[in-house]
């Protein structure tokens, strides 16, 4: 194996490099992956346009990237699985594996956790945009052979919207919207159609969202600044959606939430939201029961999401807007800012391992 | 309005007879319905068969049918709701409404419940086999323009199917079996494949109903007497499916089951097995964390079955082998008795109201 | 029986009477009630303070009351239980019984309901502060012998605890907080701690509530102002409380549960708030996956909160601050509404029926 | 520290020696603990009366024992809780952490468990009854100062109750019986009884159990060959229990418990119950709609034992029948054996550290 490898590694604002960096060196209980295809997400972007990414300020140039196919090319001491030349996508937050929350099963509240590709630890954790890079072995999850690449690289933003509606109960039958239609609202509303919402809405100020959300298999697409929305509403719904998804990011968003759930309902805060407070109708919220739920990365449901796409419940392909050559990964960090041209935009960074 | 209509009386085991009754009259609460299209229940079957339906032995002739489409012809004082014209499908048990089991959302265990077109009761409740026939006003369920008569009648086997799905909990992702692929079982497999099951196997001893389980959408249809069956599920989902759906009846079945489902998973009991007590591996349930689950009817989910139909999420037609006049009702129950020949078998009781 | 009877009317802001008025007549379906005893709700307070309860305007004199033990004198037509004779306690909103929140089992929701003792409704309807009340038989909850009077007319704000609590999920072994140490407040923490929770914290501003509180049962009070408050509910709890039920109605306590609750927590609003908008840390919510769920009266929880004080796991009698005469409503009022006097305030209505 | 230590070692049925073996030695991630006290569980004493439990055969002498209070002598490389001098009880089965069960909160279903002093694993795994044991760091949960060394020990026990407990949803409010007044069922009536259920009966054979069973705060105990079984469980709750523990590992006690429990209502089976399959009325359970429930040890429940201990709401210190000191190990295994005469017997294996 080389010593050195090729990577795309941020030095500050809409600063990305693509250079020669050692091969990660293995340790154990560690597994060494050679990365296929890399995703770029929204904190992808925010790292490239600020050089930081709320909170969390990288104290060295680092690689991004933790949406990711790869091939396992070595293992550690005392690990079992996965083989050597299995491919797999990754799991990216490193949890500790024994706090109360690990170990009830709810390891996104793990206040220990290592996150892939992140700033979020000091120094940087580097990720994906790289040749190689290393995981513990147990964040890996098999890919079967029908699986494509890209949509192997498409199992962490579909393991978001995946936890999303969990934490919403179950949507089968339900009313649903989803606020928003960026990647995870979109991927929010395949999901919730793939489970038997009905109807599914998307709502969206950008005309061309909805027109993406509609081709995506929604059953409707709303404009949030329409006169005629509650209207639109009660003639979809009656007393209003029984689950409400909120995926944008905008206050205005969430708190227009709660105009449009129906009584005993549930809305799930998935966007983030800035740190200022969010004025909320509290006691609207106690007359009549609504939930309010907040949902934070995913547990443990890669598997799950590998299962519902390979076995066609919900194709991904879509999504892939364009992908670029590790090379290339500065314009590919362009067009991933450019929203109304591209959802989701993909590294292909090596080939398949021969 | 005619005082006398026509209707399909049982007298007898195999003795159906078209007769010439009297139109029931309304009383307040009531609202009298002109029924359009009626399916053959399991249970309708039964009684042409034996005359009776385990214990509940009519003591009089009586008019079965409870899977109905209607017109409301006329409502009774105090109804406000649906309204006269309104075309309406019928959850057929009537409820008290008023013992802890129905005011907690859970009907179906009251034990005041009425039913449509049974021997439940003495006398026997007449059903819809009949032009007309009355049932409490909210009882009835309205029907949009964009579903058929055909499907409106088979809303009552979709709601059983709905409820034991909910009493899995959330079938959503899961793998599921489900085991006994007659008219119920086909229903629970195709509920379970709209909702996002993944993978849906369907298991039958018959290859026709195999072979009709993927027609309609199963991913697996397994032989439950073959040599290879442990095999075949390992390789489907390793350590066993998540929810296993007992429709057939089968008292070796339900056995089965627990051999096939995986640890921590649940067992959904929705066919009728007789008064006998099966050996059940009572410490293999404590080991494993299985449920074992039972569901009965279905409580408040008439609505979400229509909407799951309506938004095109369940086509239920092609469950529909075929639809007799009411006069040839006796030739109705004899197909519909042939498992190998007809699915579902319904009734055109009436043409639509002019 | 008498044509007339003794109640105590509201006419206007400070001015309740003790008037003759006529009994209540039965109708199908309802029953006849000589109150015995009945509790000053907060909302009655209210009406008593103002002349209205925020959006209810009395449109003619009316009597409040709904927390109430009273025996059945007479049914009406179709009744068969309660019998006559019977000591009960009543739920007081009459609920549609039709609804899909009523079939549902979340009658709390409907929006049919006629509420005893409001102005909910126009007109308002007649509460238990009268010799004599007429409500719903299916409202009635009988009491068992062991059961004073005093606690009979308690089941109501229990009821209030109880479907809170219900809300929250459940609450054994779970470490609680509850904001606020009114009649609610400590009613939810005497409930928590029936219930396992562990510890239980009261928290309010006054000193004297929170002495009353660890009277009651709490294991810590705890002074909202304090500055040490953060390090006392890190040493009580670590991460922070479970669950956290808001029960003062004050738009700072809302606030303030955010930063006392657990990554995972639930927060229950249970106070009103007023309409106002309430900021609220939603990125907080989302990042810590925080539950905010709204509990509004009650479901079907009488018979439960029956047996809980009839087997002696709650004894409500030392809320009961002090009982009047009925004559003596107006002063029973005044010192209702003396916060720093009283905890709960009932009327002795009548004597039990001879 | 010693080479040697003080051990009770099993050599085969009824064949226990207290001899001096090697004190075992650390390793990465693992702690040294010395034992103080130590309990004689059920299935320690199936080992003791025949060598062997169920499936489970030793391939050599080793030592028994999971039910412990010990010291944290020694801390392994990787191990930053908890630290030397700590004093705590463990958690006995130590899972693989890494597998679909252990991340989604339910490690007891994980197969690859090492447990403590148990022969479920080639060779056998020494437990507590010795001076000095090792576990992973993990699964050490410290005790309180408030809590004594016998109460600690009995942390095990009470966590397999609170397991139960929590499979069955939530007993507050709830009827509860409790089918076998042994020190599991014991317990499972205690934490029902602190976590708000009521009534909380439990039913025994054996009139001594009984009265322990009231002693220890049950409201009723019932005799299970009593003629007029039904009639009490009528007169008590009416339709019947809404939860059923099934403690006594009797096949007859779970038929029964099908003809106790209400509509809708819950049978847990924790109770080892032997492999020959139970007969039981599976269209008994669809009809009324019972959930069945496994329950096999526990999750992630120490720290909610310790705190509800901790805090007052159970005392486990009546549970103790007799403390014997580690040499006479063999007496208190007689004794344990002997159900008419012992709840509970523990072994003093060491004094507290110095």
């Amino acid at each position: 194996m080389n010593e050195t490898m090729l990577a795309a590694v941020l030095h500050g604002a809409k600063d990305i490099r693509v250079q020669s960096r050692p091969v990660p060196s293995l340790a154990p209980g560690l597994v060494l992956l050679r990365a296929r295809r890399a995703g770029i997400c929204g904190s992808d972007s925010h790292y490239f346009e600020h050089g930081y990414c709320g909170p969390f300020v990288p104290t060295r140039p680092f690689i991004l990237g933790h949406e990711l196919t790869a091939d396992v090319m070595a293992v550690g001491e005392g690990v079992t699985r996965p083989a050597v030349g299995a491919r797999v996508t990754v799991n990216p937050p490193r949890a500790c594996g024994i706090c109360e929350y690990c170990k009830g099963g709810r390891s996104n509240l793990c206040r220990g956790t290592i996150m892939l590709g992140s700033a979020s630890t000091t120094p940087p954790t580097d990720g994906a945009f790289a040749e190689y890079v290393t995981v513990r072995a147990d964040q890996c999850h098999e890919l079967p052979a029908e699986m494509d690449d890209g949509s192997g690289a498409m199992m962490e933003p579909l393991a978001v919207a995946l936890h999303a509606v969990k934490r919403a109960g179950c949507v089968s039958g339900k009313r649903v919207l989803v606020l928003g239609a960026g990647p995870i609202g979109l991927l929010l509303g395949m999901t919730a159609r793939a489970f038997g919402a009905a109807p599914v809405a998307l709502s969206d100020f950008v005309a061309a969202r909805r027109k993406t959300a509609l081709d995506l298999g929604a059953d409707v697409a709303l404009d949030p600044a329409a006169s005629t929305l509650m209207e639109q509403v009660k003639h979809l719904t009656g007393d209003g959606f029984d689950v409400i998804f909120e995926a944008s990011g905008a206050r205005t968003a969430l708190r227009q939430a709660f105009d449009l759930v129906r009584p005993g309902g549930t809305i799930v805060q998935i966007g983030t939201l800035g740190t200022e407070d969010v004025p909320l109708p509290a006691n609207q919220l106690m007359v009549r029961e609504i939930q309010l739920v907040g949902s934070f990365r995913y547990g443990n449901v890669f598997d799950e999401a590998i299962r519902l796409v390979a076995s066609g419940r919900l194709d991904l392909r879509p999504l892939i807007s364009r992908v670029f050559p590790l090379r290339e990964a500065s314009q590919a960090f362009l067009l991933a800012a450019d929203k109304a041209q591209a959802l989701k935009v993909q590294l292909q960074v090596s080939s398949p391992a021969p």
